[in-house]
């Protein structure tokens, strides 16, 4: 993965105010963000899980619409309840307005996210002590 | 780059219909293409060029907006007669409906398109011999 020198200075260390970062957080690079498509590369430690959310409807939009691609490592994802695992290589399209979580196995993971639009502060999170 | 061997069977070898596959055409591998997002990597050959095109408005939309962020090797991409330069780890992102081509630098390379929806059929080429 090359990143410009810009990127490394804005790679967003997420910890959803939960101050347990290696347990449940997630680094990630936003390569692009427009009104209409979103890219980033998110890079998960060892067993780091992402907190339960869904991305509501907004302006008219069915909500964020997310595909993961696991490019290293692997990881567990969890939508509506059941379990896709993607190992290198692998994806899946989460629907807008669906519930999900994800943890990286035992190696950690990197996994691309191609996306509509992102809205961080609009993502709804099961856990209500959470702050995005 | 890992691929799921469905992938790699579907991988598109496109020559335009020119016949030049060599000089003129691109190998691309589409990741997703739903309705509201698409992800692909494309790679060239050293020096292949992608033909001038544009992405015209559909069904209301201004039409295929496209981030090209280059991974590998290296390429050139003009937009509207202007030149951009693109090294790994380096992206330019291309207003819908804007004439744009691209050469792979000596080395090939290897460019990640994060964009709208895909609708190769609308594509406008201003080479009239060539069929997309």
């Amino acid at each position: 993965m090359r990143l410009t020198s810009e990127e490394k200075e804005a790679i967003e260390v997420v910890d959803f105010g939960l101050n347990i970062l290696e347990e449940v957080g997630a680094q990630i690079v936003v390569y692009v963000n427009t009104g209409r498509v979103c890219a980033k590369e998110i890079v998960l430690f060892p067993n780091q899980t992402c907190a339960e959310h869904r991305h509501p409807p907004f302006d008219g939009t069915p909500g964020k619409e997310e595909t993961f691609r696991c490019r290293r490592g692997s990881v567990e994802l969890w939508v509506d309840g059941e379990l896709i695992t993607l190992q290198p290589g692998e994806q899946f399209t989460i629907p807008p307005d669906t519930l999900h979580w994800f943890q990286a196995g035992d190696d950690g993971a990197v996994v691309s996210e191609f996306s509509t639009k992102s809205r961080d502060a609009s993502d709804v999170f099961s856990d209500p002590r959470i702050v995005r």
